[in-house]
């Protein structure tokens, strides 16, 4: 009987002190829940909704930080890519190239990922539903890749709001590949008029849970020791201290479903 | 540890036969499987589509079918009413009124629904949120009755699907009620071009596990022998022999959230 | 060549002061600019978000204050019901029995309304497309009653907003009726968690002008002398100070139109 | 007084003798209503819904004929991008670069089109409100550049259809740039299971007209002698030869509203 597998880390690359402490967190849940943990953390934010938020450290030491917090812990890790031209270098440093929903049409960003080698997780666009992203899975399968992943992250509702339709839970799952929750995404409160997305974190539970129990393969958290100094998506990542406790009832849930 | 409630039956009294069957196909299994059991069947339809759809067998012959039923099984029964005026008659007959998705706002229904002293299921308007649904409640206690039930039935998503978002079910258990998901008509595809709302009823599992993690209290579930030849919403119940598969899954899985 | 016709007048009755104030304001104007005036005033809300709203001075006073001012002014009224049996003693007082939007799929009142002889004014629920309404239409039209006129009002569009499609234009023309559009509900914002619905009355001229660009042939525009202490929906009325300004622009859009 | 601007022509660079006979016709069209007219066609379609659709002649030769194009009727041109490398290849052959909609949030790419010096028309995306654009507005900006137009293009309404929604067309003016309408996208139906956009042509003049009625300043519109026989988006393209009467139809229009 499988566990289901966890992306988790913090939003993006702050520090080596960061990442270093919720990866050391995060792995010794992890073990002792048999749960299997993937590094994840952005080491560029391309897509800011304000050009004056926080993007990153600079790509390579944000790439190489990534990797060292990964080799460390003798953990697979991703990151996410933004152009075609980020593809071969990422692939260098993570075990997982993202693609973000926004982009998860973009041909070009999908054969460049593909063409790397490593295990692409396309993360379904806000303004698609499950069935459509086999097109996507066939871009990747058609560069000579068959390790994909699926990742659902809530659909647009009206401006501000996103909901998470559970049907495509199931609607992914035809098309032959691992599906994902991400957890913190799909809580987002886009189009403030602030320029900050907003979000729902107590609701994390609610939506790990509906997907454990509609088949999700894999759930992604991202989670930080103190959400409300975090550098991106502080407003709906987990508070690190709150993960265990959640997991436990997921590792639960899991095994009633399979 | 208490198990979930279900509300089951035909979507509409059809006969006489149709309704014994059934009930006695549900009540054996919710014996078995250890659900309390809500009879259900609507007496009359009011808002159908179309005007040329079945509407029922007459008011008064469709009530005393749904008490007789409901006797003969020793079960609490339920159906829907549509105006203020009916909430007096389908009192007699039946111990919880449901107040359909369209009339949710409709403060003279709520009233008389609450007058009536019976226990009042209040489906949540596809137009609503979960937190807005305290203004029924409201109007249903300061009518003197403190017996509510909400019931979740998806939301407007665009204008030929629903979607349920399941961030109603701890929004709605907030106002202190016991919460249900309509596993039938969440699937429900409105506005098709025929007149007659489509549907998915293979979907129904992925609903109803949802709805059960994530922390509902009760589910229902309109089944009928053969779908095919209902006489309403035949595009979303549950074949009759489905339902003890589905069920006895879902008892498993309750038993991992409480 | 035709100009548009106009609904309009306070939300609701409030008193009789303020039903003359606003009938007397926008006769002058109308007549003016050659726009036939249909005097619209609520003798009673029966769907407000809150139970302790404002509903309304009584049944018969508002509709007595109702047809009294039709009568001063030698004008068609209008009044919305909410039940089967509203419509024969609505039907005495007004010459357009309008139909609620999340009662438009409601046989029952429908046909009574139908049955009065009296225009009906169908509004589309928020939940239905254009096309659809052809099965209310219908309704109607088996009752034998062929006055008959809808109206669009926003779609749901998330939990807090509407959208306004103007697709639905052309869409109900092709039913064969009168299409008016509502200036006022149609930038209603819902679900607030004041429980008073919110609104945006600085856009009621960019809905009523795309509305006349794309055929429509009445406009429906709540108007208070001042909106900020209306008893009902005051957060989308049309400042009465403003109204002949707004009819000016849009009687020049029309000729350019037809 | 001024008349609003077309950015119009094939989808995208099919052959020179398409480009030719379509920015021909146009061309003289416009001369004749006095319009404004910015030739658009686009030299590669980087998101194609399916990876076997066809994307393009090759950049080089696409551009190039767009360019030529440009400057055998003494046109203005735009194409669009979907990379930060992309963008000065563009600049070298067309006017104006326009970013995608589901990439007006990638701040590398706006920065690119910026920096180039030409005019950047930004797709407002599926799943961004108008107040939303402003940051998009200031990214380009910030990155030196004022020549901004904004394009609506609809907005996610459920899975397989997009709505319009007209209050962003004063919401976006809001932002001090032009504001476009693409009458062609707009009328996209998504996520068909074919894999391949549908479409409402007949609809086109119902958002052109409401467009021009809310005070856009230009409109986007693709055309083509026989879109049957299109290599994309021929669901949605106008025939060429219904152009002249539309255009005349919102001239007229257009004089009503300044």
């Amino acid at each position: 009987e499988k566990n289901f597998f966890l992306i988790a880390g913090p939003c993006v690359v702050e520090s080596e002190e960061l990442v270093m402490e919720v990866a050391d967190k995060v792995f010794g849940i992890c073990k002792k829940l048999g749960i299997p943990y993937i590094f994840k953390a952005s080491y560029r934010k391309a897509n800011r909704t304000s050009g004056s938020s926080f993007t990153g450290l600079g790509d390579e030491l944000g790439l190489d930080l990534v990797a060292k917090t990964g080799k460390h812990f003798h953990l697979p890790t991703t990151s996410d890519i933004h152009s075609a031209i980020e593809a071969p270098l990422a692939a260098e440093f993570v075990d997982v190239l993202q693609i973000p929903a926004f982009l998860c049409r973009q041909t070009d960003l999908l054969v460049a990922a593909a063409e790397t080698g490593k295990i692409v997780n396309v993360k379904k666009g806000q303004f698609l539903n499950g069935p459509s992203m086999k097109f996507a899975v066939e871009k990747i399968q058609k560069a000579g890749n068959d390790k994909i992943i699926l990742t659902e992250r809530g659909t647009t509702f009206g401006y501000q709001d996103l909901v998470v339709d559970y049907r495509n839970i199931p609607w992914m799952k035809e098309h032959g590949v691992p599906v994902v929750m991400d957890c913190t995404h799909s809580l987002q409160q886009p189009n403030q008029t602030s320029g900050v997305t907003g979000g729902n974190p107590q609701l994390i539970g609610t939506i790990a849970k509906a997907a454990i129990a509609t088949g999700a393969d894999g759930l992604f958290i991202e989670t930080h020791p103190n959400p409300a100094v975090a550098k991106s998506d502080g407003a709906n990542m987990l508070r690190l201290d709150l993960l265990e406790g959640l997991l436990e009832q997921l590792v639960k849930l899991r095994k009633a479903v399979i």
